[in-house]
């Protein structure tokens, strides 16, 4: 068998997600499987480096599939890339070694959340920003983005009901971005809970907006519960930016 | 009488253009004065510095109108970005001099035309290029855009049947910018002839492809023949830049 390594980006706009579901075929592991199955001739399964929820992008999720065929990676992204949608793109496919699985191997992410503060509507990018009108305490979201640093239980930053597995997580980064009209949110982590991203991110606009402290954004690690966070930010203004290995 | 000037972003992409049309409410220039009409309880005609054809979009179009009013400029750019929908935004407005008129007093113009050259699909921008393929011979390019710099009859390239009016034009600048995955043509004149933009770009792309030499380019400005330039090329890559006054 030989084992390949794929790096997507999607416009997730328009998908139920990452994961393929019974209920709905119209995911972006969905459409991949279903090229690789054209492309090979029976079912490829593949594994994602994780699951982005309806409506998340990514510029560089990544999976890993196994299939017995003679065709180079090469070869492989050529023909995804000819038939697969217009907002789906493999930017990169590799030979991998035979152990390599994207979900299993992957040791950090990086998403990205864009908050768009311009006082007129981004026309060109508005399905990739979350519009959030006036920012103005942008040094604050730095200092409240720094309290949550480090090797902490974020389940009060998920939306999990219950957690059977560890809800432990090392958030190693987070830069608070100031580019024209957009903050942008830049957090990299061992891993992150469900919509863990899209709540800190509401959590440092509340901030942001002058709405709660910078102190008590941290106050969810000590709680851990999730009342005493932010909202959960709209999907759109999120992107996964970077798998690492 | 208060007159005013408007800059305009709009992604063309689910319009019939920027002029309306009886056939088609489905118009920029008809969702604008739709929303001024609201607001000032009575019909307002705007006059736009020129037409944008079907997808085309626009960074700053200008538009002028006149209404009798108490209201600012900033008022009414803020009623326009609240019930405008969300592909098309008001980013400036101004009380300009009583004779000001958008089209009339134009100057120049500048079009973006964006040529996609990645080995690999434009997720996210897929809607703003053209997706062209290699296009190996830039500086080529740049020889035969420079061919048609300066003052001549444009009519071979354009898509106009028979001319009324003068089709002399001054084309004072052609930049042709390679960026990542991108060539990026802008053209800058006093003004353009119907699908002028798009039948520049259309054979430039002809000579950045191989398929024609650099200087052939300047033949339709002798010939006059519209079957001697290239192909006029799709909607989505093009983009009004900015309006000189």
């Amino acid at each position: 068998m030989n084992n390949f390594k794929l790096t997507i980006a999607y416009d997730g706009g328009r998908y139920n997600g990452w994961q393929r579901q019974k209920a709905s075929p119209n995911t972006v592991q969905g459409k991949l499987e279903a090229v690789l199955g054209e492309l090979f001739g029976h079912k490829i399964e593949i594994n994602g480096s994780g699951r982005t929820d309806a409506g998340v992008h990514a510029l560089a999720q990544v999976a890993s599939f196994a299939a017995e065929t003679s065709l180079t990676a090469a070869e492989i992204r050529a023909y995804l890339n000819r038939y697969l949608p217009d907002d789906i793109a493999v930017t990169e496919a590799e030979a991998a070694p035979p152990r390599f699985h994207a979900r299993l191997n992957a040791v950090g992410k990086t998403y990205i959340y864009r908050l768009w503060t311009g006082d007129c509507p981004n026309v060109f990018e508005r399905k990739y920003v979350f519009d959030a009108g006036p920012v103005p305490f942008v040094g604050e979201m730095r200092a409240a983005a720094a309290g949550l640093l480090g090797r902490h239980d974020f389940i009060g930053f998920s939306s999990l009901k219950k957690a059977k597995k560890s809800t432990v997580r090392e958030l190693r980064a987070i830069a608070v971005d100031e580019l024209g009209g957009e903050v942008r949110l830049t957090l990299t982590a061992d891993g992150f809970l469900y919509n863990m991203a899209r709540i800190i991110s509401g959590t440092l606009l509340e901030v942001g907006r002058g709405e709660r402290s910078a102190e008590s954004a941290a106050l969810p690690l000590t709680t851990l519960d999730r009342a005493d966070a932010g909202p959960t930010l709209p999907a759109c203004g999120l992107t996964l930016a970077r798998v690492e290995y």
